[in-house]
Order: structure tokens, then C-alpha cells, then sequence
């Protein structure tokens, strides 16, 4: 499922302001209803972040991986449930029900799902639960950074990334200042670890300044990224890769200047244009 | 952090075993030390998938973006914990103490948290927990499959994923069979739930043929992704990135043969290549 946005394109010295597609990411809660000693019970097994569509696939297959069910015929009842929401009228809860199931200890299997994330996602609209923690739009001051600097960014990112180019498969974060020097970098296999670390090192070392510095990623930019990069009120983050929906979302609510695949020559900017110097 | 494995590199009609490097995936538990009514408290807070290094920085910037804390400092102390794993001898528990918390609901905030992946890891070694799962070798029965379908399996997903030419944001996971046929394919902005939405569509519907399939995958092949093929009996799954060490340790426990950087006139080798043709 994708969407179109309105984007500006820059590409040498031409500024192209165009409508393109972008692909829909929307939180899934799924749901487990199934038999306990007689009463049926529901439970909720897990949030995760995906492209809506498939979503009776997407819950077969996770509870099939995760081994809650044997085999697939086990689900008797798929419901989509929740309010549609966006322009593109998606239903973000399923709940499966489950026949047959073996003893589970739910506790337990919850325990055992790996946590890469975090937002606090309940049917409504995606974005509300994140203005529990952040509603402000971001401080007034924040940087002016000339295009310049973010087509070098990449650059940046790859002299900083020395695991890269041994294993081509890493990822990268760094703290650029708005001349082109590198506060900071951190490398990991995941995206969001690698902005973890280095949100945990610049803060902890007092490094961020918000009126001149802007957050590369190696990687394409979603929900998760960006919400970690407000948190810290980066007014400019660029990624190598593309942005989600719920990430251009995210950022136009509370101010930052989204920007997708940086290039040498080129990059687009998705929200809060007046910060790039053109 | 990075490990050198033994890989066989095939490029048009050359083979060559090489030693090369691989970027180190290894789970780390976070836990969370506090006061609370007086007493000291620990509470598991996640267990995420990262490359060991800075662990202190990805605890410190994990509880700053999910504002468990609201500073860095309110961090006391970090103690590394659990048994030495792995040729590189890394530790997989890290305990923060925090000095002056607030009052937290640590069971909203576990639910909060997105749920990617499941795994189940404790302290001891990484693939142990894995077992408990799983613990035989895939089936006696196992594809061949020429490298020229290989080769040719990123044009197969490319044109069935019909959202990444739009986008350049998604991606896909398809299951290919060995005369180059694709039998279906999922997409989602994440690759997990690309692979999760491709075994429900395929085990409900009995698409599965472990003798003469493979799956192949747009990105970079983890941990997760390879114990998802596991679980069908998936014999060799292609990446068109770079596989972790971990995901690698994995195929090769289970018996999987799995390929990486896959390109229109190459691809690597990790583990059990006799189901290659040459």
C-alpha cells in the first residue's frame, strides 16, 4: 500500500516540487482470542509496525512462527477491528481466534518477544499516543543547514562507518554540524540501535546542539527513527534510504525537516523545507 | 565489531573460498535496577539484537528515547553481565541502576514496547533457547537449486514487488521454485512482517514444497529472519544484503543453506552449499 506526498526534489541546482509515493506504515495491534478452562479470553500478543494489506497473512504467519499455533487451520476467526484511520481508511487491530490451542503460558511467551521499539499505539489515529510523551512542536532555534552539507552526508557516514565497508551490512547514525564536521557516529546492525547509541553517547556528553546539527542514517527512515530523534529535538534528520508515511507524519506534526535518499547530487525533502539552504 | 567466516564466492563461472568479515549480531538483555517503596527492584526491560560495542551508549540512549529517564545522568551505574559468548567473548546482559526515577508503570511500559521478533534468548549462548523451538536438523529432503536462478531471484522479487519500483521503500519476500517460478511474494516495510505475511499466505494455502523451494528476501538476512525460515523447513533462503553472524550460526545449526548479496552475476555462499548447483 502506498500513498502519494507531496515532495520537493532538489538535483544539481533544480528544485522540483512534485507529488510521489510513498509506502504506508501503520502500527498493527494483534490479538489472541482462545479458550481458557471453559471462558474465552483475549490477549494482546504484540504491536508491530507494517504495510497495511495481507494483515490475516501477516497474523497466520506470526503465530505460526512464534509457534502459538501448530499449524495455520488452528485460526477459525480472523476480525479486522478499530476505527479506520488516514486517508487510506485502514483498520489497525485483528484479533485471531484460536481453536484448539495448546497450554500456552502467554507471560512467558510474551517475555520471549525481542522489543525493538516503542510508541504506545492504540487503535485511534497512529500518532496520538505519541503526544503523551512530546507535545510541543520542537524548540524555536534550530539549525539552517546548506544542501551542500547534506549531499556529503552519506560521505560522512561511510568515513565514519568502519564496519561498512568491511561487511556491507551495518548500519550507521551520525551527529553532523551544519559545516560538515562529524560530532559522532555510531554503527550497528540495527537502525534503531545505532541511533540509540548515539542519542545515549552525544547526550550523556552534553554534544547535541539543536540550533546547528542534524542526525544522518545509513538506512530508509520510519516512525521509530524519527520518534527517537525528537526526543532529543533534532530539528533535521536525512536518511540514505526512503521515509515511511507515518515517519513524514511524524515529523510535519512536530516540526522536523524530513529528508530521503541523500545522495552526492541529490535528496528530497518531505517536510519543513525552510531549514535547507538551497 | 566484526568476525571472519569461510565463504564461498561465486561470480559468473568462478567459485573462490575466502575468509570474510561479517558484522557480529548477538542479543542483548537490558535490565532495569530502581528503588522503589525503599527496596531495590529489577525489571527486565528488552531484549533487542544488536552489534556488541558501546552497550553502555545503547542502554543510556534506549532509556533517554523511550523517556524511562529524562537525562542520561539519573544512570548511576552499568554493570555488564553474563557469560563470555562467541570467539569475540562478548557479555549479553547490561543492568542500569538509575538514581531518582520516577514513579513508572513498568508494566504499561513493557506493553508499549513494539514487538518485532521473537527468540527467546537468555544470558549463555545465543542459539541455545533456539532449540527448545527446534532441535532437528531440517528434513532429509532438501532443494537443489542451479545458481542461475539464484542469480536471477532479485529480478523475480523486484518484479513481483509491485510497490518497491513505486516507493523504493519496501520490502518483499518471496518463495521461488527451483525452475525459477515464483509461487508467491509478501511485501511490507518491514522485513520481518514481509516474511511472517509469506508463511501464512503459503502454509494456509499448502504452497510449501520443501523439495524444490527457496525463499528470497529484498534486504539483509538476520537472526530472525532465518529462524522464521526454520520454522517452515525452508532449505535456502537468499538475501540480497548481507547476512549477521548470527544468522549465520543459525542456518548453519539447523542445516539451512543460506546465500547472501545476491546479484544478477554473484552471490556468497555461508553454509551447506552442496544444495547449489554450479
Amino acid at each position: 500500500m502506498d500513498i502519494k506526498y507531496n515532495v520537493t526534489k532538489l538535483k544539481e541546482n533544480k528544485k522540483e516540487e512534485v507529488k510521489d509515493y510513498v509506502s504506508v506504515e501503520e502500527p498493527l495491534e494483534m490479538n489472541l482470542r482462545f479458550k481458557k478452562n471453559d471462558k474465552w479470553q483475549i490477549e494482546n500478543l504484540s504491536i508491530t509496525m507494517r504495510t497495511p494489506g495481507n494483515d490475516e497473512d501477516l497474523i497466520a504467519g506470526f503465530l505460526f512462527n512464534e509457534r502459538i499455533i501448530e499449524n495455520v487451520n488452528q485460526i477459525v476467526k480472523l476480525n479486522k477491528q478499530g476505527d479506520k484511520v488516514g486517508d487510506y481508511n485502514v483498520q489497525n487491530k485483528i484479533e485471531a481466534t484460536i481453536d484448539n490451542i495448546k497450554n500456552i503460558d502467554i507471560g512467558k511467551l510474551k517475555r520471549n518477544f525481542i522489543t525493538n521499539s516503542s510508541c504506545g499505539v492504540c487503535g485511534k489515529t497512529s500518532l496520538d499516543t505519541v503526544e503523551i510523551i512530546k507535545n510541543d512542536k520542537l524548540n524555536l532555534t534550530f539549525p539552517k543547514i546548506k544542501k551542500e552539507i547534506i549531499m556529503k552526508s552519506p560521505d560522512l557516514l561511510m568515513n565514519e562507518q568502519s564496519e561498512f565497508s568491511k561487511t556491507g551490512g551495518i548500519h550507521a547514525s551520525s551527529l553532523i554540524n551544519d559545516s560538515g564536521k562529524v560530532v559522532a557516529t555510531r554503527e550497528d546492525v540495527g537502525r534503531h540501535n545505532a541511533l540509540d547509541k548515539l542519542i545515549g553517547y552525544t547526550q550523556k556528553n552534553k554534544l547535541i546542539d539543536n540550533n546547528s546539527q542534524f542526525v544522518a542514517c545509513s538506512g530508509r527512515l520510519n516512525f521509530e527513527l524519527v520518534q527517537k530523534g525528537l526526543m532529543s529535538n533534532i530539528g533535521v534528520m536525512a536518511g540514505v534510504g526512503a521515509p515511511t508515511s507515518l515517519a513524514i507524519d511524524l515529523a510535519k506534526r512536530f516540526g522536523m525537516t524530513l529528508l530521503g535518499f541523500v545522495k552526492k547530487s541529490s535528496f528530497n525533502i518531505y517536510s519543513n523545507k525552510e531549514r535547507i539552504i538551497l
